[in-house]
């Protein structure tokens, strides 16, 4: 941590930042120059409080962090890539993984139907939405626990396993007992209650990127789940809130290099919601591939214009085929396989 | 709501837009351009669902919404203001309302030494919080229930209604228990779950505004609220996240007309939050008297240096005497009064 | 300038290091902490390239600069404010200066029309468009040089100084000729040839933040214009892009005392550009006034269904009317005049 | 276009508004709701100064433009893709292209020395700054023609194509001369001048996005060059401003395919720029090649640590090298070539 004084703070000002710093344990190393006073403070720990005390003194110009905030997430705590299991299927190893469904589960009929279809152009994972985050109250909220049952048992019957989202800490007991993974959306990144919950849980999860967040609040949202005992934490880039209005978000691929220079937890990327357009997924699914990234999770919707929610952005079972396709020429020029 | 068709879509894929259409209640109107058609749907009722159908088409070019898509929190559903009474102070009535206090609470001896002050000085409401939400696990997580009591017993000793953040549906009914009104915070403003279980309570909500919320959104999640029955909710702006690093966040001070100009509900301005820099947070309080705002939302702390949380963007008491003679005389100069 | 190494770096990698900070004539003082080594540049001057070179390096994990990167605009160096004259008004003085006008002049009945209602209503320096900055090349693109002629004969004939833009540093001479002040519109704050070549003329400069600039960069381009010998710069801000998509622009109001935190120089607000809109126009020029800016420019129409651009963001003459007199009100307030 | 009125609007106002309307020359298909009016425009031609005449009515509630405002960038206009023949390579045809080079010419030994190491690693264009759009006016401002002859000796030598920045159309002429496609910047994006100079030139046009550009915006722009007679522009995706602070921008990899959608121009990525992080520049080179981009543009540094500009953010050659064989592998798993 390095502080550095306003122009012209005077000795007394600057004892009292020492002596703040010092109370802490850390040690104080000052570097004194033409203009100003700059202190470097050394030591081991989280320097959180300390920074947070120090940063408030009129005379403070400025504090500077040098360590990371976190510290289970990141690669000083583990060095190799941190591989994930979620019954049957591997996040982080060899195999890019392919997680693709509807938005959300409507009947028996729909999930079912599109599993097969899935499994059969070879998806690993399902994901279908049971309780919905949406922007109006008078948006499909969706089916609640029997879509929970419903996808558990299409999961089951074609050996997928399956996602979906959990978005209140008193729904985690519920959602855990049907899913193999735990997906916390993207509005609920810094909902830190629920963070702790899944944290509590033995299921792996999946925590999407917030609309507004940065890689490192991503990570710092990791960290709680971490914190807590729960080390099985996929990433999802989803893409970020820009002036652009072409598209829904902006999809950050930079983020999966970004992510793994930092942290040893798998990430993947998800252009349905990223885009929000179908003619943009393709292109971006493969470049998922291509920039390293450990999988996708893609909308599929065999019917989309009878879509409850969110149909716009789901591709039709032809269109996810061909994307398969894709990423599997894709892969294998990198000398990698899909899962 | 208007259905633009891509260029060359033919009578069959025309005709399949007006059948669902037609199949959601809605009337058609057509116009056939040079070049392409676009379709003007008339009805009433909510047109979400049929939107997202039609949406999703690879027929469809765009749609555009033409009514606004919140009711209940709209002007052409309430005429004039709602005012909005939290025990003992009114907000949205004819007094600009003051709300000053710590970031959280810390001590008994803190907040009530505090409490004095800000009375003194002329602050009509105490917010501090006992739930915090932290970007970090490693910083201070609050006082929890002993924060909720001594904020409530400080409050009645000086008569200013108090103010706390609610994080988590399952500590509504504790918060409730205590607070005169519940925060919902940024992080928040899209926890479905924790809008629905406060609409349920019979307590005055202040919900802030997201980091990445439009306008329109903050609206439709005040919407949540008052779909479940409770219509006493008042706005905050504090502030989103833009490229601008030398401020914690950008205030949007346009979004108070913009606010009144679609809605009944007061809205307040919380400058802390907005800039974290008390050298800012004095124009931006001024600027919100003059921009029609019903109230600001202060940080306040009597030693910024030993702040648990939060401090660089507290204002020391001094400061804040200096804030409220500025926000009176200019009130008194625009014919107003502060509470 | 403060310089991190990553997490074990060599001793001869910290040395390469060393050995460039004092090729440069800094000195050098190491802070060797636990887990890295970290060293502060002290000495005067520039260390712009200083920090260019050492940044680029592997080893090295960061570089924090500890001073501002800007000179000739900052309060270290010119202590007071900077008053400007334009031909007749004064803006950074006492007084709360109106700068008002059409988006473009149009004809001479028109800006002498507008010109003879501006001055009776108040404003005391007249704007519009001769060269017009528009995103499509269909769009009407100014006047040109009988635009400069009739905004020059109009503003002298009612003793109102005038401003225009100039987009070209080939237009500079030209525009020279007939404006009081050069506006550099938001476009072209990082058109560093035109500039210089406006820092090169005698005349006040009128420098309008770019859409995605941070204040910093707005003062960096405000220093490229001091560097030429011309010390006449007023800031403007004018909204910057975000993901709000109800308003054209965001207006960063605390750029108004942020700005004045860094530098002597004025700075006013366009509310007209920042929203778009005529019904938010009116509270953020009220809010400029408060939060101590120190003037206003808004763009008037005196039949905006007819304006050949920007139509929809200008006021009638009797709202503009209406903001004049809240502004005097605030004015009075604060115990200020309105020029 | 489509209009939609106020609510309660009336008759008179409407007709006003359909009388603006069939002025310019349109026809008008009302569509009267429950609650609104809405009016459709039909005709041909561009709409623009129809559009902002209406815009600009207090009784207008919004107006949605429905066809594209360019013309001849747009698929409709010219159904294939461009290919642009730069001295002997090709942008947009069969093979996957990539220009190379230093951020800025510094010495001959400098500029010889790395083209032929690029050449020799399969680079097909050499690039290389001789005019500098630099932030601070402190900061290294590039060699001037000095500059370019070195650049365009190298160039020749190797039989590679050379790329420079144009910054003032001033210097259109004299960068002509030298370079076999002018590069416009980021910042230069919409000054409207200067696509207007090199719109005139014989010469390929490199247009950079700018950093608040939407990808309407930077087809606009291009259409500046277009609309003068000039047909041989390359767009290229550089990055835009947003709120995350690890990366110098936020590389946008979605303009690939979303550019392609509405264009037949091509499209090159700007890893170097786009991230500021040479760890981050190899992943997002590769996933250009996957997204479908007909190149990209790296900077590479001999030696980077004294780089007088923009050292950060190059490769040296030894990565660049890795960054040739991994796109190579990829381009051909997809079947492609790279020139």
């Amino acid at each position: 941590m390095i502080i550095s004084m306003k122009l012209h703070a005077t000795r007394e000002e600057i004892d009292e930042v020492t002596a703040i710093v010092k109370h802490f344990g850390y040690k104080v190393h000052s570097i004194e120059g033409e203009e100003r006073v700059v202190i470097g403070v050394v030591g081991v720990g989280d320097v959180t409080p300390c920074l947070e005390s120090v940063e408030s003194l009129p005379q403070v110009d400025s504090v500077v962090r040098i360590s990371a905030p976190y510290k289970f997430v990141s690669k000083e705590f583990r060095k190799g890539k941190t591989r994930i299991r979620v019954n049957g299927i591997e996040i982080g190893g060899e195999e890019f993984v392919v997680i693709a469904g509807p938005c959300s589960v409507e009947s028996e009929e729909q999930i079912v139907g599109l599993a097969r279809k899935l499994k059969a152009m070879g998806a690993s994972g399902l994901r279908g939405g049971a309780f919905k985050p949406r922007t109006s109250p008078y948006s499909f909220q969706g089916m609640g626990t029997d879509g929970l049952k419903l996808l558990k048992a299409a999961g089951e019957h074609f050996g997928m396993p399956v996602v979906t989202e959990v978005m209140d800490p008193r729904q985690v007991e519920l959602v855990d007992r049907y899913a193999d993974m735990l997906q916390v959306g993207a509005r609920n990144m810094q909902n830190f209650d629920l963070l702790r919950e899944v944290g509590q849980t033995r299921k792996p999860v999946l925590l999407k990127r917030g609309m507004s967040a940065t890689v490192k609040d991503l990570l710092m949202s990791a960290e709680y789940i971490l914190n807590e005992g729960n080390a099985q934490v996929v990433l999802c880039e989803r893409g970020v809130r820009t002036f652009e209005d072409s598209t829904r978000n902006m999809l950050d691929m930079s983020a999966v290099p970004n992510v793994k220079g930092q942290s040893h937890l798998p990430i993947i990327v998800d252009p349905s919601h990223a885009t929000g357009r179908p003619d943009l997924i393709p292109a971006m699914a493969r470049a998922a591939v291509a920039a390293g990234a450990d999988g996708v999770h893609i909308e599929v919707h065999s019917c989309p214009e009878r879509a409850l929610s969110d149909g716009p952005q789901a591709l039709l079972p032809p269109q996810f085929a061909a994307v398969m396709r894709d990423m599997r020429r894709l892969a294998e020029g990198l000398g990698e396989t899909i899962a």
